[in-house]
């Protein structure tokens, strides 16, 4: 790419806002410059670094969780609009696996995206109606599973919720929840 | 019930064929007799108490286990007929709740229901494809949920499965899910 280094800048300023989770690399290589140029723009418009980023986003996310105790979550809480959209990060580990094997177990996967749903859910005594979950790869030790939640539909005390798993931009899991807040029961 | 006894006895064993996991207490209210007639009538039929049942099929129903590792089945596995039907129990223990509560988290129920509907599908490298879980009812600490999974159809490598967890004959969920072999992946 040709452009100006202003204008190089600008673009990597609204890329990181639409998508902050991308590394130093991934930015590079969507720029179509150097990683060394990525981290010198970095600095002069004073954006830390993924990591930093992740973690300034994540003390934000978890003043907003009302549905949910902070240990209720399953993975990191990145980002949270009660209502709107939530994000969490998972990092596959051995006791998520199966004991033969190196994939992670479907209920582990299943428990970051139900648990995002329902923080989605602003209020206290939400619980799960219906979760449909489609699991298109498998996810492997190591990996960290990113996974983005929009409410689509709010329909009195019904929110519609799509949540899609990703490692590394590829899609291993989208599920679809129906969470709704209960009046009485504790 | 005016039965005479040899037609309640056969009755009971009927009974107990059908659904080894009812107690004492659940079959004197169906046969309308006193809870000690019935121990009395299991002791005529050489038939064991309902923890024994359950115990003596558990042994059973672990040997037939290909595609899970035993600590992979999340509750007690006790009966498993592969590509026909499972059945599981699980107990709510405060791990399972909500940190401000008594409720089972959905992804416990959600685990039971799983790793039974891929127990079923016998082999080795079952994954799950799709999962739809409708929550009915809430599962309190200390409830004990029985699952039990059918194979409705199989095609080719994929077996759709219905799994119907329940808590003392009130459905708690009904889950239907999609498993299938692998050929490579470990």
């Amino acid at each position: 790419m040709n452009k100006s280094p202003e204008a190089r800048r600008k673009k990597l300023l609204e890329i990181i806002e639409k998508n902050p989770f991308l590394t130093d690399e991934q930015l590079a290589a969507t720029l179509g410059v150097s990683v060394q140029t990525i981290r010198l723009d970095r600095m002069i418009l004073a954006i830390p670094e993924q990591r930093e980023r992740i973690e300034m986003m994540a003390q934000r996310a978890y003043q907003n969780l009302t549905s949910l105790a902070k240990e209720d979550i399953i993975g990191r809480l990145l980002l949270l609009e009660p209502g709107e959209k939530a994000a969490s990060m998972l990092e596959i580990t051995p006791e998520m696996c199966f004991k033969d094997g190196n994939i992670a177990r479907g209920h582990f996967l299943f428990a970051q995206a139900n648990s995002l749903a329902v923080a989605l859910c602003p209020g206290k005594n939400v619980l799960t109606g219906i979760a449909r979950v489609s699991f298109k790869k498998p996810a492997y030790l190591g990996q960290k599973v990113i996974a983005t939640a929009v409410v689509r539909v709010k329909k009195q005390n019904k929110y519609y919720i799509k949540v899609v798993g990703n490692v590394e931009n590829e899609i291993v899991y989208v599920g679809r929840f129906v969470v709704f807040k209960i009046s009485r029961e504790g």
